[in-house]
């Protein structure tokens, strides 16, 4: 059976082709700068390996590139586009529609296109990709698997906010949490690998946004992103937590605009506000040098993980095991060795020439006597969209 | 000696008079609605006990209705304002230019005037307090002790929020922590108690503000409040951590105006916002008659406790003792179950039983075999204040 799996953003669009259940990827790609004159298509087979610059106006004519090259016999994928049984999209914010993985209907596409307001940049973008998509593969299944659905299970007095009732009811104001995919996917991991029957689990997703989750038996039960995608974790060029009382200061006292406020704290603040690098490797090299700065950001953001760390060990009254996954936590032993660094009285152990080992799968990176366990799993969310796409019609 | 200590609201002014260095309480009041026709005037000594209602309409004349009271020879206090040595003023922001008790001169009173922009309602109260005691105080020495001071130890990497680094430098935004005096008093009372010479403690303040600081060898290293005194836990009516996200988002899609969410969020949030109450006895009779909206509130008021405890476990990476006090911390055995139940895994164990008793004095609440002790500790902030005053002379 064919999977296509697509995510769209604002301006991108990222492709997977898998074989299921066999889970072989057939081809996968991306497009960037859609809307531009230099877009850039980039194309990879098994045979066959394509980067084009080129004028993408949108996301339809970038969905017909990529059917091009599905269809192309030279690339031996698909014959037609009635080949594709199903399309699996990733939706960025479920709200509270949507706790699990849904077969798109009119009535979802509403729903997703009503939740715009809670993620303007995402779900639009989304909604254009199952709608482009409906039209080039009339004959395959559309699914939607949310961000948000894992997190569906956090319990209330974890999700809500301590503001006034009827704000929390009527404009549904709560932690919706995001990365779901991809902390579902390691975790399920982990609790495969470990055999565990029952499992306190802390997942970490350290790549362009980063967010933790508190894990109890493969349940999500609390996450450090909240009611956007802005909270908790240092992030790239995001601020993660900070007292809100700041934003009522730079308003009223300095007379900046709560535009500039909300720019600032998405795009100028995280790694890139602290040291004017937003690449974690760059940042790693420059405190190597002695760069003060960088030296302080990777220090406040190890802090910032840890003290997750220990109030999601509080949430679970215990921890099997610490999960550390996505760009910067599967690749910056720095990192977790920072994070983990005197966590002892948790049970937290690294071993450090372990941690320091290079590896495409799974890595156990605890000494022998860490009571926790300290993993490195490369996530893959194509691929859990794909499964959790196939499972939903349990062929 | 005879120590005055006064503690200046923006409509309030608290009083206590002490024989230092035996900690003697000789009177101790409250001026309640300054400004107002029906301000009230609360005075109590040895013998003596007044309550008008009256006039009252500024500080200074506050201030002299005190003194009238100490000059009464009814009350054998003192017998001419000369009497009084010192007089020690709570000020709440100290910024970063004060880290300890300081005497009060003509550059400490600018810069704490300097600093109102970081406390409007606190500052410019606390400093008219200061100069309407310096007029009728002549010959007492005025003392500032600053509710940051005690949190300029925190380091670099935590009171650092991750915003562009020009901001924090040229606008001196970072964590200042407040209840500084507070914490100090239970947490030094703690580790005498305990005759502990190394310590990692943490003291969990909940009063009608509520927040908790994380203390490692007597210094604070971590707190929950922040840039300003809302942030982190939740409060009678201030709503601790929220998503920042949550307030674009009831400007731009909402229509809020900025002034009414800084509004909400400080007066109208906390347990007020969540169940119409704002005293946590109230809450906790209305929860045990089957109230959700306050069950849900304790829970999550509990819950957020919970999670700043585990935090500073991990920043300590170890555990002596945690400390309750103020209001609710010593007074509600509810509240301290709520919070400590479930954390067998950080060494936390509460014994119900001695959690129910009642005292005056230290209480130490866990079990004989919890590794961690639970202590409650009445505050005393006046003392500490005057004790503070005392030492800086070294009398």
């Amino acid at each position: 059976m064919k999977v296509l799996v697509l995510n769209s953003g604002s301006s991108s669009l990222k492709f997977q082709l898998f074989s299921m259940p066999e889970a072989l990827v057939l081809c996968s790609g991306l497009i960037e700068r859609i809307g531009f004159e230099d877009a850039k298509f980039t194309f990879k087979s098994k045979n066959n390996s394509i980067e084009i610059v080129t004028a993408i106006p949108n996301h339809k004519i970038g969905l017909e590139l990529v059917s091009e090259q599905l269809l192309n016999s030279k690339n031996n994928l698909i014959k037609s586009s009635d080949a594709i049984d199903i399309v699996g999209h990733r939706v960025v914010h479920g709200g509270n529609y949507f706790s699990k993985t849904t077969e798109v209907t009119k009535e979802v596409k509403e729903k997703i296109e009503a939740l715009s307001s809670l993620a303007p940049l995402h779900n639009s973008a989304n909604l254009e990709g199952i709608e482009v998509a409906e039209a080039i593969f009339t004959k395959a299944k559309q699914v939607a698997v949310f961000d948000t659905a894992f997190h569906q299970s956090i319990p209330e007095y974890a999700y809500n906010y301590a503001i006034p009732v009827d704000l929390t009811n009527k404009h549904h104001i709560r932690l919706y949490g995001f990365h779901g995919t991809s902390h579902k996917f390691v975790s399920e991991k982990a609790i495969e690998f470990l055999s565990l029957k029952s499992s306190k689990l802390i997942s970490i997703h350290l790549g362009n946004g980063c967010s933790m989750t508190a894990i109890k038996n493969g349940k999500s039960m609390d996450h450090s992103l909240g009611f956007s995608p802005n909270n908790g974790l240092i992030m790239g060029t995001r601020s993660g937590d900070i007292d809100s009382s700041i934003i009522f200061y730079l308003v009223d006292k300095l007379g900046y605009s709560l535009n500039d406020i909300s720019n600032i704290l998405q795009k100028k603040s995280g790694m890139l506000g602290l040291t004017g690098f937003s690449d974690l490797r760059d940042i790693q090299k420059e405190a190597e040098k002695g760069n003060k700065a960088c030296q302080l950001a990777l220090q406040m953001n190890a802090y910032r993980i840890k003290k997750y760390i220990g109030s999601y060990t509080a949430v679970l009254n215990g921890l099997d095991a610490i999960i550390f996954t996505a760009g910067i936590g599967e690749n910056s032993s720095l990192m977790r060795q920072m994070v983990c660094n005197d966590l002892n009285y948790l049970g937290i152990e690294l071993d450090e020439e372990k941690n320091q080992e290079k590896s495409e799968n799974i890595k156990v990176v605890n000494t022998e006597k860490s009571k926790v366990k300290i993993l490195v799993i490369p996530t893959n969310e194509e691929l859990e969209i794909a499964k959790q796409s196939v499972k939903l019609f349990e062929y």
